[in-house]
C-alpha cells in the first residue's frame, strides 16, 4: 500500500471528525470538496473557529454564549426584569424570541440533566442560575422551557424545587408543545401558544 | 427579536455551511458542540484547515493532494511504469491501493465529465493527463478506473479516445464492479477481480 499523500490532508481529515455526525468517510468528502473547489472556504471556516473558540465567552448574567461581559438580550432594559425564562440551549432561546410573545429575560442552562450520559445538576447551569436568582430580587416568575423529554423534565423538576425553595412563582410552557420534541424544532405557533397557556 | 448574541458565533454558523451536507441547523449544533463541549478540537481544526489549504498542492506527474512537488506514490521507483490506471479521486485512488493488486503508476483526474453540471474535459485532469502521456513514453496500457456511471463511463470514453489516438493499449476495469456504483464504496475483493478481468 502507497504512503499516504499527505499528512496535512490525513491530519484535516482527523480534525474534521471532530464536528459531530461526522464520520470518516464524510471528513474525507468534505476535505476533499474544500481543497477541490473551496479553499477560500476552508480559510474562512479557519478564521471563524479560532474566532469563535478564543472570543466567545459566556453571558455573566443569562448563561449563553456572548462576545461581551454581558449579552445583548440582558443589557437590553426593556426585557422585564420580573420574567426569567429559563431554556435548555442558545437554539431554544432563539426559537422563543422568534414568537415575539416574550419579553422577560432568559437563563440558557447550556444543557439538560442526563443521569444515563453522567450529565448532573453541576454540570449545566444549575448553580449560577441559583446564584442569579439569589443575586437579582426583581424576579418573581420563573418560566420552565425545558424540553418536554425525560430529561428536560427532570431539569425543569429540580430548578421548580430550587425556585420555589426561593418563594418564586414557577410556570411551565403548557403542553401545547408536542410532547418528546425539542424545543428547537417546534413551529412559532405552537410555541407562542404554549407561552400564552404557561401554568 | 433580539440582537444576536454573538456575530462571531453567526460567523462561525455561516462558515460551516461552506462544508458540503451541512445545512444551517447541522451547523448550528456544530457550532454550539464545538463551543460547549471542545474548544480544542476547533482550534484543532482550524489549524489543520489552515495548513491543508495553504500547504497542499497537486503532484505535478499524476495530480492528486500532494505537499511535495511529486507525490510519495509516483515517487517510489518499484512502480510499473508501463500501466497507469486513471481514477476520479484520490478516495478511488486508495481504494485500489489498498486491494493490494496493483503495482502501476496512477493518475487522478479530480473529478469526472457532468456536462449538467458544466463540468467539461477542461474542468478535471484531461489536459494534464494528455500532458503526462505524451511526457511519458514508458507508458504502455492505460487501465480506465472511472467509476460505472453514467458520468464516469462518459469521461472513460474521452479518455479512451486521446489514448488510443497515442497508439496506447487501453483498458477498463471489468464489470465485476456493480453497475451504478462509486469506487470508493465497492469491496476489496471486487474491485482486485475487476482488476484482473479488465478488458
Ligand atoms: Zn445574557
Ligand atoms: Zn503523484
Amino acid at each position: 500500500m502507497a504512503p499516504p499523500a499527505s499528512r496535512r490532508l490525513d491530519q484535516l481529515v482527523q480534525a474534521l471528525q471532530r464536528l459531530p455526525g461526522v464520520g470518516q468517510r464524510s471528513a474525507s468528502r468534505m476535505a476533499y470538496h474544500l481543497l477541490q473547489h473551496d479553499r477560500d472556504g476552508a480559510l474562512q471556516l479557519a478564521h471563524a473557529l479560532q474566532a469563535a473558540a478564543e472570543g466567545i465567552r459566556h453571558c455573566r448574567l443569562c448563561h449563553t454564549f456572548a462576545e461581551e461581559d454581558v449579552c445583548p438580550t440582558c443589557a437590553d432594559p426593556a426585557r422585564d426584569p420580573a420574567q426569567l425564562c429559563i431554556v435548555e440551549t442558545p437554539a431554544d432561546q432563539a426559537a422563543i424570541e422568534r414568537t415575539g410573545s416574550y419579553r422577560g429575560r432568559y437563563f440558557v442552562l447550556m444543557g439538560r440533566l442526563s443521569p444515563l450520559d453522567g450529565i448532573g445538576p453541576d454540570d449545566i447551569g444549575v448553580h449560577p442560575l441559583l446564584q442569579r436568582l439569589q443575586a437579582t430580587p426583581a424576579v418573581q416568575e420563573v418560566i420552565l422551557a425545558t424540553s418536554f423529554t425525560a430529561e428536560g423534565e427532570a431539569t425543569a423538576h429540580i430548578i421548580s424545587r430550587l425556585a420555589q425553595a426561593l418563594g418564586l412563582k414557577v410556570t411551565r410552557l403548557a403542553r401545547g408543545v408536542p410532547v418528546g420534541s425539542e424545543l428547537e424544532y417546534v413551529d412559532l405557533g405552537t410555541i407562542a401558544h404554549a407561552l400564552a397557556d404557561r401554568r
